[in-house]
């Protein structure tokens, strides 16, 4: 029996990203939908735990993902809400790659020893990406604070994060490189998870740091956005910091999405969410 | 030669149901097209009538589906008049499962006898599997009457369904559960295909009715539409009387949808709509 | 590790012939994408430049198509922009089937022989397929002149192939099968590229015409564009002329699609256009 996952997008257009590792994670079909919402999940949902029974239900497994993170939660519930008894199959979040991405980060930053009680500053950390690794640091003790250009925005997303999973993360506003750098002053480990082709840190800004320990820059398209990263390092050492670019802990997080497709397919009761999704990043690492 | 399916889904996303099935009766791979309409059909039927040449055509096959059969019947046919000569691809109707419920149900009526001369009533029978259980039972001799809340739309169904397929099917207006516990006095077959958590009958509408041989649920989704009936009966005694529920006769419709998908890939020509799809029904009861 | 196509298709609803063809040509997986356009193609190309890494990148793929070939070179051109270093992947252009119907098409009309210095008239080519027969026989030397019902229109579709191909084609008006006869009259090669159900040139128009070596009629759908030629002519003698239908090239332009699909999986930077494909047609013939 196939192994049939349906990739449920909120955006207009399917993630090609996910349905790639979707296939290399053992997926042999995935359906795609976009536009993905509350309204329309039932009979989606119904399609997939009616058709098959006993055993051969862990061979259809649902995928949340697209950009919006907020939009992905509401639906990863209401997708949930629609199973009953042993109606239900596998399900995993990941609008766009927060979990497995930031789960990789943060299990690449654990290389260097434990983070309790470090401050960690996200710049630019409004986005999915940043709001995870927020909060896995956050329940791993450390004193997360979220930078964004704007007070609002930084509020928002620490309100949601902090009412969802129980933390305490810090908003903060920093509209400059200036900024940033005053922000990062008493960080031990900085990560930098911003849009493409912004720069967030200026190589002064941090390399004459004494606090600082770590550096991680999940952007994926150059340039990065500290500079005197690069998207090539694993865990370099410069200027007496550890510093990780995408490309240094890409594969991980790839490799730590593949495993989670594979995953689905194992039971139909699995639920993958963060903190799911960072366990298997630490047995990875 | 991989076997392709084009599933043609009247409905804004096309139905995980059909597209699970399609799988799991032999398509190698499902494709679906969401909002369909005939306007669109001529360069589609093309696409799998002109790429594949003489034997290997059988390995292109379109599944019409949706929960609108109206819909689903105009593309169904407009799809056949964009065929040619040998240029054709086998094609199926089952729109919202119609005629794979329908056709499932009825022949686990079948089960306790012939329904020749019988009365059969479908309550809330306006929608597509209600309306073909309706023809296959008027098709073979009962007397069947469809209930609806409003008489227009009870007219409006039956007119339908009697134009397309020479039969007679009797309109019947039935707005209270009182209302239809007369309906249903004189009759010997009882059918309900009613929406979720709609309560049609209850238990004490039809448990001392001495006419009444067979109930029968197809609702998928807790609780029933016949209060009394379990969604696990499969041809239960209740009251002297045979109880079918939806998970009693499902898996005869799953296997069913499944075996049609077979059929469609062993020739180019097929062409499966309710008589075809009870005929294989028959044969696996 | 699976052969991923990703058909991006510029139409509202994606083709389901280049669907076909591509499971056909070799892809394991084919995920068609409607209604593509230059401004959401960025995470698209990011998805598939990044998930896998080094040989492995050869098994991911991208196929532009749609009937609008401006769009489709459009999409082309902003796809490969998003290419970087070894982040790439092969890609080919098959808008409407343009260049592999063009290839066969002038594959087939030069099994009869150099075209160098020929005349050359396309009637109705102002469309994707006659726009890339016209740049493939400009390329080999002939003079080619590309007819519409208006001036306006051909003209138009001669400065876009005259501007992006660096040719020399010509725009002629003709509005009946009086004008496009006259159009012939000093013809070597008529290649017809027009609509279904359309007669562009009556038997008589050409029977007696003394200069016509070659009639194509690339129509698929009968009847034909031009009286006295079969679909399924190949390389038939008609009037002394050699004649060649849909049906008769059509194998080719299959064969060739389905070729082309192949290579795309050889290697992670391949650019399939007018003339790659081209070359692969005469080496096929």
């Amino acid at each position: 029996m196939k192994k049939l996952l349906y990739q449920l997008d909120t955006d207009p257009q399917a993630s090609v990203f996910d349905n790639v590792v979707a296939y290399d994670g053992g997926a042999d079909h995935v359906t795609a939908f976009a536009d993905c919402h509350e309204e329309m999940i039932t009979p989606l949902v119904e399609g997939a735990i009616f058709t098959r029974s006993g055993t051969n239900k862990k061979n259809t497994a649902l995928f949340v993902g697209g950009s919006n993170i907020a939009a992905g939660d509401k639906l990863f519930y209401a997708i949930q809400n629609n199973f009953f008894d042993s109606f239900r199959v596998s399900i995993m979040l990941d609008s766009n790659g927060c979990n497995t991405t930031a789960a990789a980060a943060v299990a690449s930053i654990l290389k260097s020893g434990d983070i309790s009680g470090k401050n960690a500053v996200i710049l630019a950390g409004t986005g999915p990406v940043g709001g995870r690794a927020a909060v896995i640091m956050a329940k791993l003790g450390a004193y997360v604070t979220i930078s964004s250009r704007g007070m609002e925005r930084s509020q928002q997303a620490c309100d949601y994060l902090n009412d969802r999973f129980g933390v305490e993360i810090k908003p903060q506003e920093a509209k400059t490189n200036k900024n940033r750098a005053e922000l990062v002053e008493n960080a031990h480990i900085v990560l930098a998870t911003g849009a493409a082709g912004v720069t967030l840190l200026e190589e002064d800004n941090w390399k004459d740091n004494p606090n600082i320990e770590i550096l991680v820059d999940a952007n994926a398209v150059p340039p990065v956005g500290i500079k005197g990263i690069k998207m090539t390092d694993k865990g370099e050492s410069r200027h007496g910091k550890v510093t990780w670019g995408s490309v240094g802990f890409g594969p991980l997080k790839i490799a730590l999405q593949r495993k989670c497709i594979g995953r689905l397919f194992e039971q139909n009761d699995l639920v993958l969410d963060v903190d799911e999704i960072f366990s298997m990043a630490r047995e990875m690492v």
